[in-house]
């Protein structure tokens, strides 16, 4: 690749500064969506974007767009995106990444005087995170028309602002969301393409600075699993006459443990966890058993039929296993996100693109699912990132974002693919 | 039996319709420990006892004497006892059962004009129940002197008072325990026997009236442990970088639970529970990989040596486990009380003395421990009861207690064994 276009770090490396310096609080970024902090971050990428020449607009709900003039301007256009709100004492790179490695990619473009084909777009998408508005994707979401107007009058978890309020008093429109009205055209997109941080520990235990993602995992969660037996003496009450909402619940827990494995031994794509559970603090103690407990079962996969089967065997393992220990194991309706599967033609050329090949799944959610909802062709990169993100620690090199960076920068290049 | 004495019936119902016109606050029953319920059952029972023309006495700190005189009043004597206090909101026989067993026997030799060889005591124990005071056994064990002075300072759990005002305002000398001075001399009492409903379901459950009680279970609890891994999100954290402190918990529990049913294979006596476990709910969420637990196991045996094994299993599944789920699995310090085991001799005689001999352990503390820790032959009968015991649904028939009493009286005209 010498002498093709090199994505711009020296942009990369002071957008990243000036951004910790503007929305750091305490330890922690502060970008709330729609509010002061994620205001900043968009400030910051329109001035660099004005710096580097590339046009700059605003749709009507916040979101910014900076594009790069390609040859017939009238072509379906390509937009390079992710979100610049973080969670409240977030990481400096959990959505920025993308904003400021598209940026740095059009520069490069710009810097060498190449014109491509089409529009090439960085999109600095609004309110990603459902920590402010307890909605995910609004500034994707309601780009396309998806969203539900009701969610208008979600308040702000920190002040208590209806987000129709928030948008109003930040200078934006509630009217498109309110009319479901689109303000991007899907058929006017070609490619949709995203570079995240990894929010997981894959890379860093792999020792790889970057992968392709290959699709967004659905989410098939239990939110409100329940286990009612009967509170007794846990020295007088015997094995066969016990209704143990513990012991009914570990045993099923177990089970569905082994259910994943063997979903695993069989290649299918499934993370499955249990992160809540808890017996009742106003009734439990220490010599009784206890006769109720409430947990979570939340369950990943990249295939809508691999979630199916494991909920109906842990459907059937409920019955079963409540059976068996005298209980009631009511698992309760779940709350389903379908899986965003990315575009296969481009994972295969951001493959070839980098030096060490590695493609994996990922957990989290990412705007690229609305992209992918839509029709668009979408694709994903993720950057290497120590200690999780939604947390201070947060942790990419500016060394593996440049890998990143250079396969996003070489499949603009290739296009038509 | 036709011609032997048989327990006085009426006497029972009338009593246990005393106690609960008395005592009975709202649906259920509140015998406060050195408070106005227990002095309203002390004093139903004293009445009796006197009308019945027993000696009755009471000692420093009110456990309640109601003795029928032997032919040698300088030998050893038997006493029959149970508390009279109950737990709040508890049932009306839990407790007053044996008390009320025992007077129902010595009024029916009163009745038939028997001399036993040596006294018969039915002795009314004071404050059984750890409800009040936060410690059990305070009639019993101090009238061995077995109490730790420092309880003198235990203040009441609903009203705030040291059990010190407490003993003094009712006109009780807390000198006895201060000074761990015996009221009762091991030396001087032939044997303990002690009737009480099973707060259990296995009589219910096995369709019998009565049972003989084999031994009181001793427990070894581990009040504190807590499994320590890390938070991460749901779907972005593979297997195996997880470090899931649910799903390392229930494999622990569960396999716990495979010990108990390999130790019940082998005959040995075993309850084992957890009945609090519980995420931190100021750190869990649906979507989180749990980064902690805390959990209690109660371990219950007759025999100390199975105690002590499997508490070693669980510290070695703990190690093994933690460092498979690459978690650490702390279970902490364990809060030990002995078993006592019941009296091989008067076992047996009971065993002949029904008419379906069934013997069970009991799981719940009794007096009885107390007796037999100080070396007096002890005795415990099981009566049938619905429903548990500390509930206002403890629900015993009178033609099961009637079954359950004239075994216990059989036993008294038995003597010397």
């Amino acid at each position: 690749m010498s002498g093709a276009p090199q994505p711009d770090l020296d942009l990369a490396a002071s957008l990243f500064d000036a951004l910790s310096r503007a929305t750091r609080r305490g330890r922690g970024i502060v970008r709330d969506s729609y509010g002061a902090g994620e205001q900043a971050a968009h400030d910051i990428l329109r001035s660099a974007a004005g710096a580097t020449a590339l046009e700059v607009s605003v749709d009507a709900i916040g979101n910014l767009f900076m594009t790069l003039p390609g040859e017939d301007r009238s072509a379906p256009r390509i937009i390079v995106g992710s979100h610049l709100d973080s969670v409240p004492q977030g990481g400096n790179f959990d959505g920025a990444a993308g904003v400021v490695a598209g940026l740095c990619a059009l520069s490069a473009l710009r810097r060498e005087g190449v014109t491509p084909k089409c529009d090439l777009s960085v999109m600095a998408i609004r309110a990603e995170e459902s920590a402010w508005f307890d909605i995910a994707y609004l500034g994707s979401g309601g780009a396309f028309g998806l969203l539900d107007p009701a969610c208008l009058s979600i308040a702000r978890s920190d002040n208590g602002q209806t987000l129709e309020a928030t948008l109003t008093s930040q200078g934006f429109d509630p009217q498109p969301i309110r009319e479901r009205q689109r303000l991007l055209d899907p058929s006017r997109i070609r490619a949709y393409v995203e570079l995240h941080i990894e929010q997981g520990p894959t890379l860093v235990g792999r020792g790889l600075p970057a992968a392709v993602v290959s699709g967004i995992r659905g989410c098939k969660r239990f939110r409100n699993a329940r286990c009612s037996g009967e509170y007794g003496h846990s020295g007088a009450v015997a094995r066969p006459y016990r209704r143990d909402a513990v012991a009914a619940t570990v045993a099923f827990l177990h089970h569905m443990e082994a259910v994943w494995l063997k979903q695993e031994e069989c290649g299918a794509d499934l993370v499955l966890t249990s992160g809540e559970l808890f017996t009742d603090p106003a009734m439990h103690g220490p010599s009784k058993i206890a006769g109720e407990t409430r947990f979570v079962l939340d369950l990943r996969s990249l295939s809508d039929t691999t979630m199916e089967s494991v909920a109906a065997e842990a459907r059937a393992a409920a019955a079963r296993l409540g059976a068996a220990y005298r209980v009631e194991i009511d698992l309760g309706a779940t709350s389903d996100s379908p899986p965003a599967v990315m575009d296969t033609r481009l994972r295969s050329r951001l493959m070839s693109l980098l030096d060490q090949p590695f493609e994996m799944a990922s957990g989290a959610g990412h705007d690229a699912a609305v992209f992918c909802k839509v029709g668009i062709p979408s694709a994903m990169i993720f950057v290497r990132n120590g200690h999780g993100s939604h947390n201070p620690d947060e942790a990419m090199s500016l060394e593996d974002f440049a890998v990143g960076t250079r396969a996003l920068l070489g499949l603009l290049l290739e296009f038509p693919l």
